[in-house]
């Protein structure tokens, strides 16, 4: 049975844009919920200036929090160095950083031009290494921008070959701004793996803006694809691209792959009852998701999928 | 480019499901702007007795009106001989009946066993033959139903080659109850491909219960089916299978078709309006989809797709 892993961002992604911030408990309640459910892997937090995204100022402690969870890798992202170098600090197993293929994009949310960029990452990759951590670089808006429009395949081939020589150890492709479509998936995903060698992009970050975020994660995982990123409730999307709503749901998302025999480790049941936690921390906050509404199917409780 | 056939079937399945009628004109308003919106094919009714389905009451007059839309494929639904009788006489292009693989399912539907339901099946062919009708026969509940749970596979494959033996012209596969997953479409639309000819089987009816819908239909097109039922709004279910919510989202798949470089021959933007007509005519009724909420990419509008 292939075993893909369902990477938790909604405690980064999906609280970065809701202007309420979720108590500390309360993400510790969320994160300890999900890693017992069998998560495997959560992006806690952001380690971007307080002032800046005033609700995920307590990323360290949730860092300091999660890694007392056991088997759970604890992810962060970083936008620059300097919060590299705070996220190596907290202990973080893994650090992220995005690296926007829309260069106006870029210099509207990091105010860094693509050299820039590459410069930042070289820095980046530098503070991981010296401390021992995972260090991948996100290519977002690599399937289109908000602002720019269509993204061409060559930058980002040509950008992520560059991430790769500055230093990145792996590489996600981000559908930041909900423009994916299966073909162009399939397209760029074997681009990418062809530039850069297969091991290196093994992950998909997508957002169901448009309703194609499972056929989407279907199509990555034809092409290999072994990482999926995924927020619980679908909350989350990106400040920065208006109109772009959630990441796909973690709820459908996993019911999609158990249903298709592959291995997530996760339970299901208990998943879904992580729900309740993110809702009562957020009232009236909309959650996502079809699965939740629906419940899991007869046959699926009688133990007849794979 | 490949075109692929998006057959509405909005006005049968998605109002046999609302205990509200639209009015006769509002369906001829949403038929005639979904054909002017390019669409080929439409399920506008179907036969069943008036006292069952009030809400379906008014088919034969749609179906006269339909027919004089040029290029519109008029489909309608039959349940059994004296509903395909009414529909050659109502002069409908194309007949489907659903037989139901549970056969619990088929006997609280219709109360008929399958032995029951192939006699029906070769009583409406031989009216369909007779009138130069294309008849097709909807395998529904082929991927579980919400009474029996699994559904045997080897059934399935009996079933539709014993449809096929009482002169089906077509088969579909259909997820009545939104069980399907990515995985099983891909098993089963090769399957039955295999065991009755590939021509015989190019028509998926998928729900988006769980929110598989769309990978669903994407597995369906990397198999080589070139026909998908969707809603306008993804308004229906199935009212035999408590918990299946609505069809698929025509917008949303026409939108992921285009964006893939499909070719629908639908106008996109003319489609999307087409909602506001369906909205009106059911205030308060609940319309789903994506695409209507976050607009199309900007890439799309510039014409950068396919």
């Amino acid at each position: 049975m292939t075993a893909i892993l369902v990477s938790e961002v909604g405690p980064r992604d999906g609280l970065q844009s809701i202007s309420r911030i979720m108590p500390l408990e309360a993400k510790k309640a969320w994160i300890a919920a999900e890693a017992a459910a069998g998560v495997k892997e959560i992006e806690v937090g952001s380690f971007v200036p307080p002032s800046l995204l005033p609700q995920l100022a307590d990323t360290a402690e949730l860092v300091a929090f999660a890694r007392t969870i056991p088997g759970l890798r604890v992810v962060a992202l970083v936008p620059n160095a300097k919060g590299a170098a705070r996220a190596a600090e907290a202990g973080v197993h893994a650090m992220s950083i995005p690296f926007s293929m829309s260069e106006t994009h870029s210099l509207k949310n990091v105010r860094k031009s693509h050299p820039a960029m590459i410069e930042e990452i070289g820095a980046v990759a530098a503070i991981a290494r010296a401390a021992g951590i995972d260090f991948a670089v996100s290519l977002s808006t690599a399937f289109g921008c908000t602002i720019e429009g269509a993204v061409s395949e060559d930058a980002v081939e040509r950008l992520a070959i560059a991430a790769v020589e500055a230093g990145a150890q792996e590489l996600s492709l981000s559908d930041t701004t909900g423009y994916a479509d299966p073909a162009k998936v399939k397209r760029l995903v074997r681009r990418i793996k062809t530039a850069v060698g297969a091991d290196m992009l093994t992950t998909l970050h997508l957002h169901n803006t448009r309703g194609l975020g499972l056929a989407n994660a279907l199509a990555g995982l034809n092409e290999g694809i072994t990482t999926l990123d995924a927020s619980l409730g679908g909350i989350g999307g990106c400040p920065f691209a208006p109109g772009a709503s959630g990441n796909i749901v973690t709820e459908d998302l996993v019911f999609m792959l158990q249903a298709m025999g592959l291995d997530t480790g996760i339970d299901l049941h208990q998943l879904l009852k992580v729900r309740e936690i993110v809702s009562a921390a957020l009232p009236g906050e909309p959650l996502y998701g079809f699965t939740p509404d629906a419940g899991l199917p007869l046959d699926f409780a009688q133990g007849n999928h794979a």
